[in-house]
C-alpha cells in the first residue's frame, strides 16, 4: 500500500509532501516559499523577500561573519502535462510500495529544497555559532524565462556587494545512485536564429528565381563541419546543433523566397560567445548569403576546477554514502550559470535525474533523507571543521 | 465607359462573356460545356460526354475519314481570390476603356475557347465537306487534380484506339504579344517527398541523438549541384528545385528526429524518370542516410520538334498577324503531356499570360477574335490546302 500521510515520515519527506501538494507551475510558487521561509525564521534566519516581476524569491542569510555557504533552489516546476499518463496524481505525493516518492517536482527539486532545510536546521541547531555564514537563494522561475529570478536576485546582491563564496543548487545531478555526479560547471548555451534570403519563383522558371534552401547548404554544411575547439579536462568540444529548419510555402512548386534556421552552440571556456558569432558570420559571409542572425546568449560557461566546495562536496559523499562522485559539466544549464558571475565556487548536487521533467516524476525517498545528511556533512566540513577560507 | 452588353460584339467575344459569366472554379463546369456542344451540335458535330468522378468532359468530331485535329481545353478556372482584389467583379465579364476583356478565365482560357467554337464554325460553314476530322477534348479539370480529366478521357480514347493526328491546346502562351510563343513541347515534373530519420535528442547530449538536419545537408548540396544533363535544342538543362524544407519541434534545444525534403525536376527529353530515380537514390545511397523516398511523376517531357502542326501553326500566326513565332518548351506543365502519349502532335497556342492566375485576369478582346483568325487558317492549311497526311 502507498504511503499517502506523511505523519511518521522524516523531517524531510514530510516537508517534500508539503512542498509537492502545491502545483507550483511556473512562476507560481503557491506557498512553497512561505514554508522554507517559516522554517528559517524559527532557525533565527534574517528574510527578505525579492519578488521581480510575477517571481517569488527570497533571499535568506544566518551567521554574521565569515564565507557565505549559499543553497540555491527553485520552487517551480515543469507542468504535468495530461494527468492521464501519471499512474498517480501528480500534486498527490506518496511513497510507493517501491519506495519511491512520486509526484511532480520530487526529484526536480523539491526534495532537494526539503533536504536543505532539514539539514540547516539539524546543522544549525547543533552548531549555534558556527563559523561563516549559511544563505539561501529560492526562486520560483528556474523552469520558465529565468529572467526575473535568479538573474534578477543576483543582479541585485551585486549591487549591494553581496559576498557570496560558496554555493550548492539542488538540481538532481545524479545518474545511476545518489551522489555518483557532482557538477562542477555548464557550458554555455548561445542561440541563432538565420534567416536566408532568395528571390521566390516558380520551380518552371528557376533562372528568375534564387533558391534560398540552395544558397544556404553548403554554408550549413560548413557550420556543422566547423571544428570549434578541442573542449579541454573539464569540458567537451564546443558543439553545433541545428534545431529547426524551415522553408517553403508548402506549395510543392514554388521556390521559398526565405529560409529560417534556428541552431545552438553549447560551449566550453576554450571560445568566447563573441568568437562563435564572429567565426559564424564570417563562414556565412564566405558564403555570400544575403541574411539576417539574431543570436541569443542563454549563459555564459562557468567552471569550478577546484576548491574548498568541490573538497567539502566530494568528502561529503564519500562520508554519507560510500561513494566516489565524478566531477562533471554535462547536460544543459542551469541557474548556476547567473550565480557564477558573482566569483562563486558553484557545484550541482541533487538526487537521480531519471525521471525528471516526465510523467510520474519519482526519487527514492531514502535518497532524500541521504541527501540532506550529505548537504549537512559539507556545511560541517566547510564551517566546523574549517575549511572555508576566512 | 466599359462595355458590359455582349450585345453587338463579335460572335466570340459574345460567347466569351457567356462562358466568363459561369463561375465555374475547378471542377465544376456550370453550363459552359453545354453552351459549346449546342453550337458544335448545330454544326453537325458527333458529341460523347464523358464524365470522369465529378468532372465534366466530352470529346466531339465533325467529318468521316482522314487525320484528326482536336482543339483541346479546359472550362474550369483557378478561385478569383478575393474579390476586393479586383477592379471589376471576376465573374461579370466588360470591356474596358482599353479594350481589354476582364474576367477570371478570360485569358485561362474562355477565350481560347470561343475563339476554337466560332473558328470552326465558318470553317465549316465554309468547307462543310472539309478533309479530315475536326474534334474537341473539352474538359472541366485541368486546373485541379487533372486525375479524371484529360487523362481520363485519353485513356478512354486510348481503349478504343481512337486516331488523333493533331492537337491544338488553347493555353495562353503568347508573352508579349499574340502568337510570339507557341510552345511545342514541355518538360517532364517529377516530384519527390524526402525524409531523412535521426534520433532525436537533447543539443545538450548530441552523442546520444543523431541529427538528421547535420546527415541531409552534405547529400542535398549534392543533388543541387549534379549536373543531371545539357539539355538539347528544345529543352533547357534538367533542373532540380527543393521547395520546401521542415525540420525540428520548435524549442530551440531539441535535435529532431526527422527531416522533411520536398523538391521537384523539370526535366528535358535528355534523361528519363527511372534515370532520374536511381541517380538521386545513388547519392542519397553514398551519403549513408537512412531514408524514405515517396516519388510522384506528374508528367513526361513531349516535344513536336517538327511536322505538319508546327508548320500550319507558323502559318497561321504569320499569315493572320504577320509575326514569326517561337518555338518553346519553358514553363509548367498543361493537359499536353497526357495528349502527346497518343503519339499525337501536339502545339499550344493562345492568347498572352501575363495576368492568368491572379486578380484582374484579362486579355485583349481584339486577341480573341485575332485567335479565331489563326485557328480557322491552320485548319484551313491542313484540311484544305492539304498539309495533313493522309
Ligand atoms: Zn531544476
Ligand atoms: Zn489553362
Amino acid at each position: 500500500m502507498p504511503i499517502t500521510d506523511p505523519q511518521g515520515l522524516s523531517a524531510t519527506l514530510q516537508l517534500a509532501f508539503e512542498l509537492i501538494r502545491r502545483p507550483s507551475v511556473t512562476p507560481d510558487d503557491l506557498g512553497c516559499q512561505a514554508l522554507m521561509i517559516e522554517r528559517l525564521e524559527r532557525l533565527g534566519f534574517q528574510i527578505e523577500r525579492l519578488p521581480f516581476g510575477d517571481v517569488e524569491n527570497f533571499w535568506a542569510t544566518h551567521g554574521h561573519h565569515g564565507p557565505v555557504l549559499a543553497f540555491a533552489g527553485h520552487t517551480d516546476v515543469v507542468p504535468s502535462g495530461p494527468h492521464v499518463h501519471w499512474e498517480t496524481p501528480p500534486f498527490e505525493p506518496c511513497i510507493d510500495d517501491e519506495g519511491m516518492l512520486r509526484g511532480r517536482g520530487s526529484a526536480d527539486m523539491k526534495g532537494s529544497l526539503a533536504a536543505m532545510i532539514t539539514a540547516v536546521e539539524r546543522f544549525v541547531s547543533a552548531h549555534p555559532d558556527h563559523h561563516g555564514r549559511i544563505a539561501f537563494l529560492i526562486t520560483s522561475d528556474e523552469e520558465g524565462p529565468a529572467v526575473d529570478g535568479t538573474r534578477a536576485v543576483v543582479e541585485h546582491l551585486r549591487e549591494r556587494n553581496e559576498r557570496l563564496d560558496y554555493c550548492i543548487v539542488g538540481e538532481p545531478s545524479s545518474t545511476d545512485a545518489l551522489g555518483d555526479v557532482i557538477k562542477n560547471g555548464r557550458r554555455g548555451s548561445l542561440g541563432g536564429v538565420l534567416h536566408v534570403r532568395g528571390i521566390q519563383g516558380h520551380v518552371a522558371y528557376p533562372h528568375l528565381a534564387r533558391n534560398p534552401i540552395h544558397q544556404a547548404l553548403p554554408a550549413l554544411d560548413a557550420l556543422v563541419r566547423e571544428h570549434w575547439d578541442s573542449g579541454n579536462d573539464f569540458f567537451p568540444a564546443t558543439s553545433f546543433q541545428i534545431s529547426n529548419l524551415r522553408a517553403g510555402t508548402g506549395a510543392t512548386n514554388v521556390i521559398p523566397g526565405d529560409v529560417e534556421v534556428v541552431f545552438n552552440f553549447r560551449f566550453s571556456t576554450e571560445v568566447t560567445h563573441e568568437q562563435l558569432r564572429s567565426r559564424t558570420e564570417a563562414i556565412l559571409d564566405a558564403h555570400g548569403l544575403e541574411y539576417q542572425l539574431d543570436w541569443t546568449l542563454n549563459g555564459e560557461p562557468f567552471l569550478t576546477a577546484e576548491g574548498e566546495l568541490v573538497e567539502a562536496a566530494l568528502h561529503g559523499v564519500e562520508a554519507v554514502l560510500g561513494r566516489q562522485p565524478q566531477l562533471s559539466t554535462s547536460g544543459g544549464t542551469s541557474d548556476g550559470r547567473f550565480i557564477a558571475t558573482l566569483g562563486s565556487q558553484v557545484v550541482e548536487l541533487g538526487p537521480r535525474n531519471a525521471t525528471i521533467h516526465q510523467a510520474n516524476e519519482c526519487v527514492r525517498a531514502a535518497d532524500l533523507d541521504d541527501l540532506s545528511q550529505v548537504y549537512e556533512a559539507i556545511l560541517a566540513k566547510l564551517f566546523v571543521n574549517g575549511t572555508a577560507q576566512p
